[in-house]
């Protein structure tokens, strides 16, 4: 328990009502996170794992992607075991920026 | 008029219907392109030309930055002797990216 305490320590999570345009539509415009966003969008909150996203690139890559998704306020995460969850925080984020989660990922690429 | 012709027709347009979510968000994700977005969304269209905003760049660097737009379906431009003049193609773009013009010019940065 300490361990996963001292791990989940580590993840910073950003308030979207702090986070500004220009982050969230960076964050947005990676073909890899639009894929994980929907992803999220079509799975139950915390029921899936980093590792069990199909993605093009390798765990490290995958890992920065999550964190920037994290850090534009677009998913939280919570680590349970080796497992670190994930959730989309598409009701918050829509509250800071209306219209823009649902005109990116309620599309295909 | 000959030469108007000439330098008219080196301004290529892109349907917006043709235009990749990537690229659309390319473009959106600059805030000197986002200002000159929402500089032609409060003016009447082709009452604005180039020259005439006042843009934290070079003349090149702004030229740059309305070909980008040009190129993802965003404005319309059109030259009147010396004067490029710009259009807005908001229903065009939200027609192919629903909600997504609003979302992003629709609000400070």
């Amino acid at each position: 328990m300490a361990v996963e305490t001292a791990r989940a320590r580590t993840l910073s999570h950003v308030d979207p009502a702090e986070v500004p345009l220009q982050t969230a539509l960076d964050a947005l415009a990676d073909p890899v996170r639009r894929s994980i966003l929907r992803d999220l969008a079509t799975h139950a909150d915390w029921s899936r794992a980093c590792g069990t996203f199909d993605l093009p690139v390798k765990k490290a890559t995958a890992s920065h992607h999550f964190a920037v998704l994290r850090s534009a306020g677009l998913i939280e995460q919570r680590d349970e075991g080796a497992r670190r969850l994930n959730r989309l925080r598409r009701t918050e984020f829509e509250k800071s920026f209306p219209g823009l989660l649902s005109a990116t990922i309620d599309r295909a690429d």
